[in-house]
């Protein structure tokens, strides 16, 4: 499958760790909640953490309609997103083999900007039940002037990359007997007790649906 | 303070949320291991994560001399490192007032390259022990050919921006009561139970020092 290849998606080093199939490029982007946008202004590239959706085949970003990334890109100006989760330190007996477990989807492309009332309240539900699945029924339900002071962004799933290692270390020849504690120490993603806001109103308990976030 | 100010780094939106200083940019990379690395090739923005160190008033990196992105940055084209920790999902009682918890720190800048032997070495010594703290004495050494093959960049630690929010949701006037849950949803990187390597020698056991990783 080379559903994401091009000549800009190839795969320089390590090509046996890389995939250009759909399916991948999903699983990487459904199981994070924030991702690094890169764009370039005067030659200049800058990497910014940023909030996302899946739409189907599009990546969806929002934003306040002042800020200066959502306006180049609103105007149509190359960007690159990307998503890591990094799984695991990978202990070889050398730091030459030693490296980390990871997945990573990288997508490249334009924004195309969301302008009809409709799909924008339709995205931004795309994307609030992303980063916070289940809650949005219970939320206050949004309003005209939040939306209209919201810059809604999508970006086409076509021209991407996937990377990923996992498994053991790779030590070469008698390095495996170098006498020192080889293997993976595992790293996820966890969330920690629930921290009620100060403002909370008396006899409201956490939702049976946070436990259900653990990644 | 204003150590890493410049027009390219000065705030636009929500500059309480921003800081120039360098222990605030040092306190975000000191407790990361991946950032993430933008650079640009024929006004296409590409966004890679990568492993790190620093040393002193450099960020320092290492890779394959064959590598595309080491060539361009070793020739010294402008770049973007990005390191992001997540800390937490904000639940407001709103989708427009829910946000998350980060600290995330900005470098702009070209990389010069480390091309003296003993330097290169000192400075991959650098990046195992950020990598992997006190475990660097029990590897097996490095090898002439290893350097030989590894790029050492270096990035000085001169025009960055750190931005950071944390603590609870910030919902406003009567959305206070609006009967949901509201809090923050802490999150941190853990690591898991150590996974030996499968062809380990008899006999070695998991080394105290793993236990003091935690983040």
């Amino acid at each position: 499958m080379t559903d994401g290849a091009t000549a800009r998606t190839a795969f320089g080093r390590k090509p046996d760790r890389g995939s250009h199939e759909r399916a991948d490029f999903d699983a990487v982007v459904d199981a994070s909640r924030v991702g690094h946008l890169g764009y370039v202004v005067d030659g200049q590239p800058y990497v910014l953490p940023m909030a996302y959706g899946r739409d189907g085949d599009f990546l969806v970003f929002h934003g306040s309609t002042g800020a200066r990334p959502f306006r180049l890109l609103a105007a149509g100006a190359p960007c690159c997103f990307t998503v890591t989760l990094l799984d695991g330190l990978v202990l070889a007996r050398s730091a030459n083999d030693s490296t980390m477990n990871y997945r990573s989807a990288v997508l490249l492309g334009s924004c195309e900007q969301v302008v009809d009332y409709d799909e924008k309240v339709r995205v931004l539900n795309v994307i609030t039940d992303h980063l916070l699945p289940e809650r949005r029924g219970s939320l206050r339900p949004m309003l005209k002037k939040e939306i209209a002071a919201t810059t809604v962004l999508r970006l086409p799933i076509a021209e991407f990359s996937v990377k990923s290692r996992d498994g053991g270390p790779l030590d070469s020849g008698d390095d495996v007997h170098w006498p020192v504690w080889a293997g993976v120490m595992p790293i996820s993603m966890q969330f920690g007790e629930p921290v009620p806001a100060d403002d909370l109103d008396e006899g409201i308990s956490v939702p049976a649906v946070l436990g259900l976030w653990q990644a």
